[in-house]
C-alpha cells in the first residue's frame, strides 16, 4: 500500500508548491505528499503508512517512525506540512503514545526545515468531503477523487493526504 | 545551573558502569550522569536541566532537547538510561506535551544505542530518600548527600540523578 517510487523523483515543478500531509500515531503513521501545478491541478507524489508493529520496544517503534520520515522529506522535499491537531485521546496513556509519535514526527520536519500547519479533523473531513463530519470512507472516496488515484487509499494514509489537501486549499485557496 | 564540565571528561573507569537519568519535560528537561566506580562508590560526572522556553514554537523546542540530549550522550557515553515513567498527567493536553518530549528523548537514546529502563516516581523517592511519597525538597537533599554535591541541585536535575540512583541501585545491587 505504498506507492512511493523511488526511483523516478520529479523536482517540484516551475511555479508548482509541494507539500506533504501526516497523520502521526503510536501504531500506524500516514503520510502523503502532493504537488499543487502552476494551472492548480492537484498531483499526488507519493502516499504510504509506515506501520510500526507493536510487538517493536517503543524506542525501535520511534527510531523506525523517525528514519522513514526523513527519507520521505528528503526524497520529495515538500515545502511544508500540514500535521493533524489532537484535541482527543482515550485517555492519558494513548495521548501519551500519540505524543511520543508526533513529537518525533515535528522533530524531523524541524531537521529538515520544514515548517508545519495544524489542522483539527473537522477541518481536514469539511476540506476534502465538504462536512466536518463524514466518515473514514467518505474521507478515502473523495482523496481517491480529488487526487484521481487509482486505488482508495487506506485510511492512515487518505487521512494524511486530506490534511494534505486541507493545506493546499488554506494556503492557496481558489 | 548547569555543571557539565565540556573540557575534561573522564573515561569510564575500570570496572565502573556509567549512566544517564533523565526526566523529560515539556518546559524543561532534567538529566544526570552518574558512576559507580569498582569500590561501589557513586560519583556524579554532570548534571543539569535543559530549559525549553514557552514562548519557543513547539518544533523548536524539541529540535532543542534533541540536541541537547544527544550532545550529552555523546559526551558522556553512558552505557545505559533511567526514564521517569509516566502514569498520570493533568489532562489530555498535559499528556500530549509530555509525550512529545519524551519521545523525542528516547529516540536521542535509540539514536545513540543507549538502552533505557522506566522507573516511576515512587520507586525514585523510595531509592534515595527510602519512601515512596518524599517530598521534592528531601529527594533534592538527599541526591546532594549521596552524590557528595557542592549544592543542592534543582528539581528537574535532582529528579534525573535520582532516577540515575535508582537505576545503578537495581542494575548492582548491595
Amino acid at each position: 500500500m505504498n506507492s512511493r517510487g523511488r526511483r523516478d523523483i520529479p523536482q517540484v515543478s516551475k511555479g508548482g508548491f509541494r507539500i506533504i500531509g501526516i497523520d502521526p500515531g503510536s501504531i500506524a503513521c500516514g503520510y502523503g505528499v502532493i504537488e499543487r501545478d502552476s494551472r492548480k491541478n492537484l498531483v499526488c507524489l507519493a502516499y504510504g503508512t509506515i506501520n510500526l508493529p507493536r510487538n517493536l520496544p517503543l524506542h525501535e517503534r520511534l527510531l523506525r517512525l523517525y528514519h522513514e520520515i526523513v527519507i520521505v522529506l528528503k526524497e520529495y522535499r515538500p515545502e511544508e506540512a500540514a500535521v493533524e491537531k489532537v484535541f482527543f485521546a482515550k485517555g492519558i496513556k494513548a495521548a501519551l503514545n500519540l505524543g511520543h509519535a508526533r513529537g518525533v514526527v515535528l522533530l524531523a520536519l524541524a531537521e529538515e526545515g520544514v515548517a508545519f500547519s495544524e489542522y483539527n479533523p473537522n477541518e481536514m473531513k469539511k476540506a476534502v468531503v465538504g462536512y466536518g463530519k463524514a466518515t473514514k470512507e467518505q474521507v478515502q472516496q473523495m482523496v481517491k477523487v480529488i487526487l484521481s488515484l487509482r486505488e482508495v487509499p487506506l485510511p492512515d494514509s487518505a487521512d494524511a493526504l486530506a490534511l494534505g489537501i486541507c493545506h493546499l486549499n488554506s494556503r492557496l485557496p481558489g
